[in-house]
């Protein structure tokens, strides 16, 4: 099978770090393609960045082609319930897939992120995917693109505030809160004795598991295909006519 | 004070009845100004257009000049959250302003909105907004631009979701899930006997509250102001970058 | 139009307070009436004093000619279902106007109030109003009448608990829990640069914009028109018999 | 041990009932006292009555000597917060009583009430207990007063909706919604074959309970004892003062 | 009337202590039965040893003569659904029987239990009972059978808790959380001046109160009667065949 | 990899068709082992063949040898916590796989299962993974065993259950709540043009998924490994010492 791993930045080197987390676990027989967003945030930080993400992401998931199943590599789910509408095939989000796969291991958890303007977002979207009373959010003050600089300290913020979690949130695992932490997941795990989850290794193993399983995002209710209409200047190659 | 009232859509017959309604409701010294997106699809009508809505809407906020405080005239409160993170001046939507206004009057109520493909949407909505317990939401099977069409015999289905309301979910009033349903809020009103709640009126009052009592949106946490990035593409002109 | 502020304690001072509060953000064409219980406590701390003070609140309103629409002036919201039932124009409280308003500024928020003994009550009243996840309550351990004195060193506790607030809550606003904080608004939210919400200006705007909609409290379902039936004793006065 | 069982309605007819159910399941050394009150409506139906109830209820708490425990027969639990601030002794209310006396012997149940008006009111107190996802409420459309008479046709209201609560709720046990009802619990329970809750009869076995444990009202937090102030007015004697 | 009380685990200190505390508070009438499992493990802590004690309890059950009702006497409430689906008396477990005696007589409370690894079970089982916004739970990191022994400091452990709650949680009563504290409860509460609360206690007041209002748990729904059917192996013995 | 399927109930024919099931979704490098509980009960309904059903199931995962992860057979996710305790390898029941497996492709969707005595047990179920707000659970009167017998009429009842669930609940995706229903998934999948959720398949993809990132159950906090200590007995081969 083929997943889509879809960077919603601009910045290249995110999309290799998350497409060789997602090839060292990949089943055999699953070849990952990437695509990066060719419009839009270099990184997405906040609210403003994450929805100005949203188109490049739906572009590239537009024009795949031969494509079994995507992969969001954000841990803010960009654009997920919009990429669901679009596509024929399942898209799963690097939160959802870390919450659930942590879930299966651990009854309290804690999630570290980069920056404080997106613990608030994160611990909102906890709470729709119903992890609400089992998780706690912490953000580390890691601009992301530093976890893109070895020399930059963000690895050394990140220990504290695991070490924190584990001693202050009764932890019982670490989910990495961001898809540039992905390189970062087996270490830590070594280091602390507890599962440590990283969003793109779980989302690719819940695209596989849903494309065995010979299933796909519903069409009836909320994620029903766009319906045919006109859309206006810069974004007009959206409309949905003629897709 | 100036208060913009934004259509994140592209039909402009729907930005003129909004502006309507919110003219009519008013303070004296309230001046309306109206937009209407200039990219994006022409109805929101589930995740995908709702998504695509948002540069649309984003663009007109970042262009408004003396502006107090903004509306945003769709009842999905597309792209609030990236608007109160891009604005000097608070930003409310019409569901939130909705909600709580019929709060205010009733302890259970029901929204009656327009597709099925927005039923769950705003189920959502209305949990994140705290409203989980107390509303029941409804949708009448009416494409939206339907409402612009006094033919369509959009009205009886509405009244007939109305009616169902008040019997099976003890609605004790009722609130219209959609800006293109303002103009029809008064007569509901008068007919059933019950508040009927019109999104557009409701969040202009906010918005007038608000500027009134000198607030603006915290821009400590989760709607700090962007950072400064390069943005790449057709979306190059939303880099926070010199704003 | 004529908003009725209420104080439902005895202490004139404190109505005097709200009443100015209400005025500074009242628009052009509102006349703002002031109304001090005329039984019961003279402050309110605690669900006893509380409870007395119903039927001071109740006899105001249920007295008051030529009203639009009403505020209790206490951050308790006390008595407002009863009055809401009574009424024939809508009632606010104090608490439900603040939250909501903060509601569209920030995603978490802290309220300050004064003693312990009612921080576990606004507790359960935020759940209430639906705010659950997002508000923590903290207490500054000031009697309420200390308020009304300059020298009691109130303010500096309730700064304590702001910075105390802003550090460990993440609170992105403030609101003040009590009516006799609304003089300090202002000043405070100069002091620490994020929104901080004063309930009476909350309220009065919440009024106002439910006035400026047409629209009062249901009389289906939850607040219906209370039953025509004798009450004895000294509340014999308080039949709706005659009402 | 000695229960002091308050009507806070003033109808005598009403406290008989409720001390008689008292008396049939109360323990070989408890003595039963009744107390009903002497100010305010002659029945409890919705917020404005239960509001003007509370005075009359606290009178007889605060009279009352000799007593180990009070009851407070009413359902909608009148006053219990205020009460409990106030004696030296534990307070129980009906619908707390119920609600945990049937989560012991049902997951799923429903309560069945006299009018709407108070259906709102108990749902609402019901996730104040804990058992928002396990109770329904349902109203049967019974004045309290027409319990009591025989001919009023309220028995067949009441087993209409316990027979709808079977089927359509999926009921496991019911729970009898006003203390007027009191008299009805095992007729019921025989006919359908589920535990038939009284409320006075749960609460009293509660209240000997909390006393064998010698375990009373905690006066750290909430329930804390009134401060001393002064009350003015016709609810002067209330002040706290000299208690 | 003749009450119950099965130690799930073997240790038949634990079932003298737990019928001693019994004894302490059962009415005149009621005969406090002992039973100690003579199968499974000889203390329970954490869900594995939980697991396996639930036969032992069963048993005790199916073989139990002339009983009203039965207290399972370990505050894991092991097994308390299997046995209220098995017997034909009423069923209650400590930690639903403590936490609803704690909620009349405080808003807000911690339960101190032994281990860490009861600690997340024990808070799942305070959500289940609906009290997951009113409670905190504390391990105070004592096995379970160090607290048969006085020289153990289990007692001083259990002490710093119970103050790390009172002034971090608020706490405003206390909760023992283990079946093998039962004996320390009076002295707790007249040290700290709080509601001390112990399970054993507070679950045969529950019985007493079920049996004397004649009810039983529902063979509707959930606790149905076990359907007839082969059990294999070591556990043929349990087959509900000729119950 | 090597993953365990246990069948908690006696019956080899379920296990069979688990087997069948499982293999049909199991990587190329996957060897599905089964497993057949050897004592307790012939098929799980309702609580107390669930409890009855724990030893058995622990014992085949006590005797496993060379095991990557396990799964258990059972919708009801029957011993999941004290398996987890045990295993030194991820263990996933059938529920917790199958909701996570919908919430990937819908927003709300509808568990059918076998009796009504396992309804609310689901229900609570669905509520401890965090989909209480998102799923409906239906009981379709089959009991477990006629599953096996395609003549018992079942598969029309289901039928039945899927098409009021899709009417009634706006069902976008249905999940199969029982192992025995394994079979049934593709075809009704087919038929209803939504997607069907079959537990067995998404518990072997969620081991696979574990298994395959080299997580295993947190050893810290809920699932800490049993101490040891004597268990007495018909159960003392069950005692942790010596494992």
């Amino acid at each position: 099978m083929r997943i889509l791993v879809v960077n919603p930045n601009t910045t290249r080197s995110m999309t290799d770090k998350a497409v060789e987390a997602a090839r060292a676990v990949a089943a055999a027989g699953t070849k990952i393609v990437a695509a990066t967003a060719r419009m839009g945030p270099a990184s997405i930080e906040g609210h403003y960045d994450g929805a100005l993400a949203v188109p490049g992401l739906l572009s590239e998931i537009a024009v795949a082609q031969g494509i079994d199943a995507a992969v969001i590599a954000c841990f803010d789910d960009t654009g997920l319930d919009a990429a669901r509408s679009l596509a024929h095939f399942p898209v799963v989000g690097l939160c959802e897939s870390a919450l659930v796969t942590a879930g299966f291991l651990a009854r309290r958890f804690t999630v570290v992120t980069t920056l404080e303007r997106s613990r608030v977002l994160l611990e909102d979207l906890t709470r729709r995917y119903g992890f609400g009373g089992r998780v706690r959010v912490r953000a580390a003050d890691i601009p992301v693109l530093e976890l893109e600089d070895p020399a930059s300290g963000a690895l050394s913020k990140l220990r504290r505030q695991i070490e924190i979690a584990l001693v202050e949130d009764g932890a019982e695992a670490i989910v990495l809160g961001c898809a540039g932490m992905a390189d970062l997941a087996h270490a830590l795990q070594q280091q602390y004795g507890v599962p440590v989850i990283d969003g793109v290794s779980a989302a690719v193993k819940q695209a596989e598991a849903l494309v065995a399983q010979r299933l796909t995002t519903s069409k009836r209710g909320s994620y029903v295909t766009p319906l045919a209409k006109t859309y206006e200047g810069a974004l007009a190659e959206f409309s949905p006519i003629g897709r």
